[in-house]
């Protein structure tokens, strides 16, 4: 791809970024999916499948209100404590007011908001996610939540 | 610039972009300087100053808590009420933990922790900021803080 686009540029000159093109529209649904997928995940009680969209590294942050967690296995710990000891509940995860925003050919920002519909109460806040393009697809580099 | 990146990839049938090269650092400095005008602003207690790190623009986002402002004014209206109303301060403000991603030629990622020395109490919570490179320079495009 790199490549032809290479020629492209030889043959006119002009400086042609894969963002100018239609792919913009495929990799937000491609990140759409991917946010998709983590709510189906999260609604059949499956951490570990929600925890799928987050890039796999010791390098992931994650902050909610004042507190920063570093790393994928952190995170997933993390959701483990609040949602899933003793007592806790993991209810029914809806994303809404999603905004996907192209940064460029490998990064997007995504703003939106959470409600989670347990037994006795609906808690809700807002996100913004920062994904980058990995050879498997799109993942969750920067989570910052707040409610 | 771009030219000269095009006949480079024509010469070498490499694609080259500059966030290959060495700009990231300048970037990145760049980035650091927006931040800091910031705080010098804020602590003369300009805060349209302040506010020139801000895209000036109405898509300019702001997220708080469970809050979001749409807007460069509206984003101005809110620090107004908020810091320069009658009974209020702005007191002193410090950024820290500042961590500085490139997310591609055109954007980057900030993480970061901002704190405000006031009078009686010591504020101070978490952010993260997406810039985006234009004519003018960097400008932050979205910004979530939670404390």
């Amino acid at each position: 791809m790199r490549r032809i686009l290479s020629v492209l540029v030889c043959l006119t000159g002009v400086w042609v970024f894969p963002s100018d093109a239609a792919e913009p529209k495929a990799d937000e649904a491609a990140i759409r999916a991917v946010l998709a997928d983590q709510a189906a995940a999260w609604n059949k009680g499956d951490l570990e499948g929600f925890m799928a969209g987050y890039w796999k590294s010791p390098d992931l942050s994650f902050t909610s209100g004042n507190a920063r967690t570093k790393g994928w296995d952190a995170t997933l710990e993390r959701y483990k404590k609040r949602y899933q000891a003793e007592g806790k509940e993991m209810g029914k995860l809806t994303f809404s007011e999603l905004e996907v925003e192209m940064l460029g050919p490998d990064a997007a920002l995504v703003r939106g908001r959470f409600t989670l519909e347990m037994m006795n109460e609906k808690p809700t806040g807002l996100f913004t996610l920062v994904l980058r393009r990995f050879p498997e697809g799109w993942r969750i580099v920067h989570d910052h939540t707040s409610g």
